[in-house]
């Protein structure tokens, strides 16, 4: 049985360890909590101590971490410790599953085919329930190699595997303007109910309309639920898409590439991010629009 | 039985008023252009000839015009001709399903209540389909007393009514912010159809993506639809969407309240309309993006 090492057991990684558990593959874990890894392994696993253990115990390992500067600790190490590429063996693979730019993901496949490690592009999507349950959606590319090995490790994480191109960099791009999509549309929303509470509108009404209408988004009907609530406990939070709609703006910058409104979308979230929202739910963009006053959490 | 009038025999209109000749109301219609109100009475139904003639015979009148302007020649005249307002009896009652400022609508109702003609605040949606088929949608207000002589009527037209208020407003601003949220989608969707073609992500791939993912829409799965298919056939046109995204800013200028993304894809449809392509079908805002090669439609 193959050796499959996941790197991150945050609110994603913890559910997709958990569905490799399930599909018993020989696991090994790393996180930078270390009683985060020896919790997780109470129910089957290995919890490793470093990169090094993890790399030179590992054919395939899935990177789970926040963005683009961890993922380049884990591969390439940083001054306190070697990386990935220091231990793993020629003929391993490494499946990234950060919302990264795109150029950035092209460059470590290259860097670790240096070493004769194959690469997944294979940026996560569908939240922390699907990902525990096995039913999250990867959107990837890779050689068919790379896929030719770890088939079965993706299709053990996740509901439905996107195959988007022979080399990284095309699963990523989808990614990020899924995540482009994604972030207009709940700065959208929030502007659209804004406008309808300073407007006198009931906002119950204005909901059940809109998510029966030509206006009706994904984002709407499931964030504006938050904002009906009062509830901006965290799902997603404001400085995700801070991160991310900034992502998208790095990468069409690279082309010079004109982006009107996720351009406009970033600058609401920065602005509620400054605003004191950061940590909220990223719903809590509404709350940069003045003059009105948001439902309230019942008690 | 009831006499109803017609107003306006266009895409959304003819539709209608088939829906009442389908429900056998004692049906008379207008239109600028007679040959077209001749050629519906084919069917059934009575075609009038003035304001005067078809205001001095209906109980209740359903205008289907293109904007405001329109309305209120309809109802108080222009120079050439005398408005409803001079032959409709005291007690019957105006239907008003156009697109219009809110602040319009509402003033309609009181002129319209000086001379004892009730109102309801009733802009439509759903396409010209659904209209013929009797399943579009009302989005609904007005006094009760209006509601009780014309629900059979409403009801007869639409697949869903929303009843959302009292008085003449609420309906259109519910109107005016579907049509926020449906402009805005339909930019954001082109944005990111245009960002994903100048990566050199595939166009029928990243459509799949997106429309089984949090970044989808209603807009981008029926207008990107069509940018795949190279098809810019107006089902509704770019410049409704300068027109009604301005109504959606006149609104909002009104109170003073900012709207970031509205007014960003507001320019964005109005570059698109000056550019050459105002009687293109709306998704031909993609058209705006430079360095990029378009779907083209199959021969």
């Amino acid at each position: 049985m193959k050796k499959v090492g996941l790197i991150g057991l945050g609110a994603m990684g913890s559910g997709m360890a958990g569905s490799l558990r399930r599909a018993k593959f020989d696991l090994y874990v790393l996180d930078v909590r270390p009683e985060v890894s020896q919790q997780f392994v109470k129910d089957g696993g290995t919890a490793c101590s470093s990169l090094k253990e993890l790399g030179s115990l590992c054919d395939v390992v899935v990177s789970v971490v926040v963005n683009a500067a961890q993922t380049e600790a884990v591969l390439f190490g940083s001054p306190d410790a070697p990386g990935l590429v220091d231990s793993l063996k020629p003929g391993s693979v490494f499946i990234m599953c950060s919302t990264v730019d795109p150029n950035i993901s092209i460059a470590f496949e290259s860097r670790l085919a240096e070493k004769g490690i194959l690469y997944v592009d294979a940026p996560i999507s569908g939240g922390a329930a699907k990902a525990a349950s096995g039913e999250m959606t990867m959107m990837t590319s890779a050689s068919a190699q790379a896929y030719d090995k770890v088939n079965d490790i993706l299709n053990a994480m996740s509901g439905t595997v996107y195959r988007l191109g022979d080399r990284a960099g095309i699963g990523s791009k989808v990614k990020v303007i899924n995540q482009l999509l994604a972030g207009v549309h709940i700065a959208a929303a929030a502007e659209a109910m804004a406008l309808g509470l300073r407007e006198g509108v009931d906002a119950n009404a204005l909901y059940e309309v809109i998510t029966h209408s030509a206006g009706n988004s994904w984002m709407f009907e499931n964030r504006m639920a938050h904002v009906l609530a009062g509830d901006y406990k965290p799902l997603s939070a404001v400085d995700i898409f801070v991160k991310d709609l900034g992502i998208v703006l790095d990468m069409a910058r690279a082309s010079k590439f004109p982006l009107p409104l996720s351009s406009t979308a970033h600058q609401m979230f920065m602005q509620a991010s400054t605003a004191g929202f950061a940590k909220e739910d990223d719903s809590a963009v509404i709350k940069i629009f003045p003059g009105i006053e948001l439902p309230k959490a019942s008690k």
